[in-house]
């Protein structure tokens, strides 16, 4: 599966889940390198694809149990630009599974240089109020399995 | 009123209505100009500016009348580039005003110099459906009137 | 090799070369779908994967042959919106390779839904001046070639 | 002059510097609300319009003394969702100006409701290298002055 870096001896919630991101033009500012703002955009496509292997898709979480996740902090440091045509690769472990929100830990990489690392926490919301919510059971369980590389519902686009 | 450019004899149909945008970095890209893509949001800020102008919120039009303005087709030919810190100007046009959507003619300008030219085709639609639907009749109205200096809900942020 | 989707018999040129985009949050705006304007991005990274297909890497052009490429119009057709999570297919195809500018076509695609059309012409310029400049002629030979199953140059990131 | 909010015995660090922000639909995603990653483009707009009240022009610090602010760390708590067409402010004060960084304290309005808060350090480089570099002593000395009402080069568009 695309992304997947695990040896067979390893989980993914010890290794964290990689996901590729080639930069674009769109990514880039005047100063020749990754608008910084773009990376919680490379952080959240990790995310995305991290709950897309758990076997959680947004769009039918939104449709068939009313919930969002949405962001309720960020916080990121960054340690070393990227650039036009560079191939970063996000790792994403979770730090924290609560009933109500998630913590992630990202760190976006190019070969063995770690360009920017981030705090994020993601929280359940219902689609309609905004308001915190409980994550629905079942993907509660998901999550805490964390993603498995023979998740039927996993995408195997790009592969 | 910010951004209107009318010297009293002419009416804003046949000038335009200017509305300036300050160029950030989130606008550039690694080749030390404005992203192309970007001139797209330059238009669609000086549109809703243009609209607020004639007394309609899009916010309030979605809610109230259930309608959305989408856009059907851009063309936009890039003459010259624009900087960092530049000021740019957005004079905008009606060239059509339909039933059920609206041509414009837009153009970016840097003092002198002519940046970018669009033709934005945007057309009204229901909120749920995404579905072709006519201009509710006092929006359309609102839109052959034009902007209006005067009109009660044109915003004065920025003033 | 990712996004390549060509019978044995058929050449890029006829068929036209696919690129994968996934829709996320980032893409999308409140009307609840992919914005209008964001369709220009995934076109560029579409073009973008063309190029290196055909063994050209910008950023490479740009350090040793001076030479960007910068767009010099658009034009697109919106016909059917595209949502959270969708899987949207772009073909590109070179309608005209000239001395100093290349056209392209290309479409959106969601499954058997075409979502939108494109014309996008794309000039050589010197990277100092921007001034127009014929595409280096090893460029020029490779862009005429095509996209290569086996071009050494090519990324195979994602396969 | 435009976002300036002090009353005549108060200095513009011990209010903070507002600059207003108008919600268009390219800051929005698909949950109907401002995009969290857009905050940091808006916090980057008041900073630069701060720094242009304190009489610094990014573009002419990057010509005439080879220097940059590059973002350093970002920490962002979101709050309350903002959504299409609202009008935000944007208050920003520093908490920090050191010899080679800056930390500022920025928060989001709507009206009285607090939006988010953020925490964003910027440190100067050099720009060619991207290494940390000295803030130039006139520079330095503007920004420990703080916005000034008068400031000869303080931008008046949209004045």
């Amino acid at each position: 599966m695309r992304g997947m870096n695990m040896s067979p001896s390893e989980s993914g919630a010890e290794i964290g889940f990689t996901w590729p991101i080639r930069v674009y033009y769109e990514d880039t500012d005047a100063g020749g390198i990754v608008f910084y703002a773009n990376y919680l955009k490379f952080f959240e496509r990790a995310r995305t694809e991290w709950l897309r292997a758990c076997g959680v898709e947004q769009d039918r979480l939104a449709q068939e149990a009313g919930a969002l996740f949405v962001v309720r902090s960020t916080a990121v440091d960054y340690r070393a630009p990227a650039r036009l045509d560079d191939l970063v690769r996000i790792v994403s472990r979770t730090e924290r599974i609560g009933r109500a929100s998630v913590d992630f830990s990202q760190e976006a990489w190019r070969d063995g240089t770690l360009l920017a690392t981030g705090t994020i926490r993601v929280g359940c919301v219902d689609r309609v109020a905004l308001r915190p919510a409980a994550i629905p059971a079942p993907v509660l369980a998901a999550l805490r399995r964390g993603p498995t590389v023979t998740a039927p519902r996993v995408s195997t686009d790009n592969a």
